[in-house]
């Protein structure tokens, strides 16, 4: 639902009456409504649009160009039409972004993880994740710093303000990547490194971010580099703990409590303990995005269980409606925003410069990280005494997949709600550079990654998650489930109620989670042993 | 999730962009932070007591005035300490209400709506909710007239002004009764006709304080009485028709595309469906209440069957999560709007004879009218030629339920969203005394529902929606309905995948239709013959 407007009416009257002037309000109620009405059409549309091309199967445009365009047109007519009322409502809110469409995808990531993938190519995605955001955001800082410092534009930038616009731009986004390759059915390797990568690299680059902004006011010396790194991994290290600790303290409510008699109070403090998660890491200086992202894997991979049957469809249904509508309304907002902020000032060259600057520093941080984590893995399978010449191949990242990992990178919505906390007095240009920055990357690489997967031959159509409305039927009432488990357990033909399920329940996936890094191996032992039997309900 | 501190902290920076001092900003982001999460805090509370009383079965206390209390608490909390920005943020707003708040429930409510029951008591529902909510508005009017003509506060209103407060207070609360009735399972009859009723005199009240807004600069004549019911009942007859031609749009969308097998769009878009129809309605100076409630039910009628078995689950669980968050979220809203709106101005002896008058004006609405109902069902009954006594029993009103007809009759939050809307130089008068009328309506009459049904001998235990795990595994995936269908058709044994659905569709209450009056035969005909086969995809 597009509280957009809403948000933005209200700065209106600030004072929490209705003013003086009463037509003015009725009108304005009016007005409220009718943009209220073109939002949701604008979803409508965008979501139609996202059927269609699914249905004559088009992968030359993706819904979120349709979108940013849409918003862009529709930008276009509310700036040329009279009166300015409208326009004010639609410009871009960082609070808005951060506190209203950004927890629900996040959320909906964490929950939907495939967590076996995700935990079998942690190393890579850690890699990708922290060194290949730190050497992007330094490499782009330092590009602009040069830039700019050459007065080309008159625009000057502070070394901090520079690595802070770096930051911005290297946030990778999950979303239009996400919805592209579930729509391909992409190969679940690749899918997976892509996916995780951009997910924590919101959050590192926003630890980044705030880090920069902390230290803005200092005179940047050789200590404090070192302190903001220290920052930086507190930071991310209690986000992940608060998220973790909440889906544990969910798992446990649900456990020892008798909720699960009531499914709909059930699913609504399953979806407020988790928001308020988010909030409460925000409140305490913490990354909100991290908790959220941890508190939803955690959610899946224990509290789950301990869910009633209605419940587990409710909260999944719900996460994902909730980040679908997200989803859609972020690339029309920021074509929107393009038209009705009025106080963006573009400069061109700066743009070309930071345009080519995020290709050069993706390029230095994906190509040397691949390599380091094929050499790593080799390394590995060597030490391990039993090179197996097939686990070699699969745990490398072959020359294919890195090409995409580096067109894949385009860059999203977290970026430009980032520029908008921006201060300083060149601001106007820096967050009007990143917003045609990341409309660029997402038109020349969104546009064309369905093509580049067929370039580079890599595998699509790998039936990883089964969207369709089989899934339903996939789905046994939990009666049923409970039936089969014990009959299952021994006969080890064991059908699990969701493919996408964690090591410890999913023979195949702790097969291959055996056979990868021993690494992982004791957290599944661990989990097996002890965290299960004390968090689940029914652990087996 | 509580948006509200959201909407608020909007206000503070009016012009899309952060304000110049950036510590404010960051440390305003911090306090929203922390607003929302004890927003979120005393939602988990709310739903936790709801859970315990009911786990335990007490029956004394509800959860609408735990919520209350819990948010007085709070309010009073933030009132007394120091700075004034979070108290700011959590005064009413009109518009956060309407658009957000109120139409979830609505929604979920035509939803959810028991149709057999509903249509076999429409004559009741709307005796109640039309004549009844004029009868109450107009008496309640003319006692607050006439007492403020006395002068003795120094409170003095117009008659339209009386008339509007009249009907602010008119609105009974659909909130509270649904959950007492739903935790005790009344009687089908009575709880449809209570919550028929106070679902669609909300709408007559909304639309009867607008007409007075209307009238409110021009003097009364004999013929501006006429030309008000007259626009009243052309707003009620045009909000419906938009709100079922929604629906049947939907469902039409549904039957004639592939949408149904891309379940997440579907489920997007229907629910986005809704909400356009509910800002296109007042968009366009209609009442978006009645619409959506008319496209709720007309969407659970016909587009329903033409959904995936994922989207009619789906968007079921999102409807009643939302539902359940607003309507808990509202109850704390009025008690921290009792501690932090600032320009309340209470007048003790107008809030004990406006207490008293909505006693009298209800009285004065429910007995005659329940009078009427009963002789109106006696005389078709005799017209009929065939007097059965057990119909003659099942459809008149007994005393027993004339009574709890008027002991349901707390009012809510519309009350209070409306005269949030109330202009003039007494206008804080006017929403502190309906606030606290409001509030003592739902302690007095809300917290005694229960014991008087007891008192009252109402059947209570039956088990009409059944809401516990079971109901899922009553819901059987569709391809086994498929494989069900055409066998129960022709052995009359078909079993529903839903025990409250329509009259065509379940063999007993057509049954029960049938008996009843033959004014709503010739729908269910018409239903049967041309629109199910229009409109749905597998009419059977």
């Amino acid at each position: 639902m597009g509280l957009l407007g809403l948000l933005r009416r209200d700065s209106t009257d600030a004072d929490g009456n209705l003013p003086e002037d009463s037509v003015d309000a009725g009108t304005q109620e009016i007005f409220l409504s009718w943009a209220l009405f073109i939002v949701i059409l604008l979803l409508i549309a965008s979501l139609w649009t996202s059927y269609y091309l699914q249905q004559k199967r088009i992968k030359g445009i993706h819904e979120s160009i349709v979108s940013i365009f849409a918003g862009i047109l529709v930008g276009f007519i509310v700036r040329v039409s009279p009166g300015h009322f409208i326009q004010e409502q639609l410009s871009f809110s960082y609070s808005y972004f951060f506190n209203i469409l950004l927890p629900p995808i996040i959320l909906n990531s964490g929950y939907e993880l495939n967590q076996a993938n995700f935990f079998r190519n942690i190393f890579s995605i850690l890699m990708f994740a922290f060194a290949g955001t730190f050497i992007a955001t330094v490499i782009l800082g330092v590009l602009v710093y040069i830039w700019t410092a050459l007065g080309l534009e008159g625009v000057e930038l502070s070394f901090v303000d520079a690595v802070a616009m770096g930051a911005t731009l290297s946030a990778t986004d999950p979303v239009t990547i996400l919805s592209i390759f579930n729509t391909y059915q992409v190969d679940p390797k690749l899918y997976t490194i892509i996916f995780g990568e951009s997910l924590l690299n919101d959050a590192v680059c926003i630890v980044i971010f705030e880090t920069c902004t902390k230290f803005r006011d200092q005179s940047m010396t050789f200590t404090s580099v070192f302190a903001g790194i220290g920052i930086f991994f507190m930071t991310f290290t209690i986000s992940l703990l608060i998220g973790v600790l909440a889906g544990i303290l969910t798992a446990l409510v649900l456990k020892h409590t008798h909720v699960r008699r009531y499914p709909q109070i059930e699913s609504c403090l399953v979806l407020l303990f988790s928001y308020g998660t988010y909030f409460f890491s925000n409140g305490c200086h913490m990354s909100g995005i991290v908790s959220l992202l941890f508190c939803g894997i955690t959610l899946k991979h224990y509290a789950y269980y301990n869910m009633s049957r209605r419940t587990q469809l409710a909260v999944k249904y719900s996460f994902q409606l909730l980040a679908q509508l997200s989803e859609n309304f972020i690339f029309i907002y920021l074509g929107l925003t393009l038209m009705t902020q009025d106080d963006l000032v573009f400069r061109p060259l700066l743009i070309i410069v930071t345009a080519a600057g995020i290709c050069l520093s993706r390029y230095c941080a994906v190509f040397p990280l691949s390599r380091l984590v094929n050499q790593v893995t080799r390394f590995r399978a060597r030490m391990s005494g039993n090179p197996q010449q097939l686990q070699l191949d699969e745990d490398e990242i072959p020359p294919s997949y890195q090409f995409m990992l580096f067109w894949a990178g385009l860059r999203g919505a977290v970026g430009v709600a980032l520029a908008a906390g921006i201060e300083g007095p060149h601001a106007n240009v820096v967050r009007a550079t990143v917003l045609v920055v990341v409309m660029l990357t997402v038109l020349v690489f969104g546009g064309t990654t369905a093509q580049m997967l067929e370039i580079l031959g890599i595998r699509t159509g790998v039936a990883q998650e089964q969207d369709s409305d089989d899934e339903f039927d996939l789905e046994l009432p939990r009666s049923q489930l409970q039936r089969q488990r014990p009959a299952a357990s021994s006969s080890q033909t064991y059908v699990d109620d969701e493919n996408e399920d964690d090591d410890a329940e999913n023979p195949v996936a702790s097969v291959a989670a055996s056979v990868t890094e021993a690494g992982s191996r004791w957290f599944s032992e661990l989990d097996a042993k002890v965290f299960k039997p004390v968090l689940l309900d029914d652990p087996r």
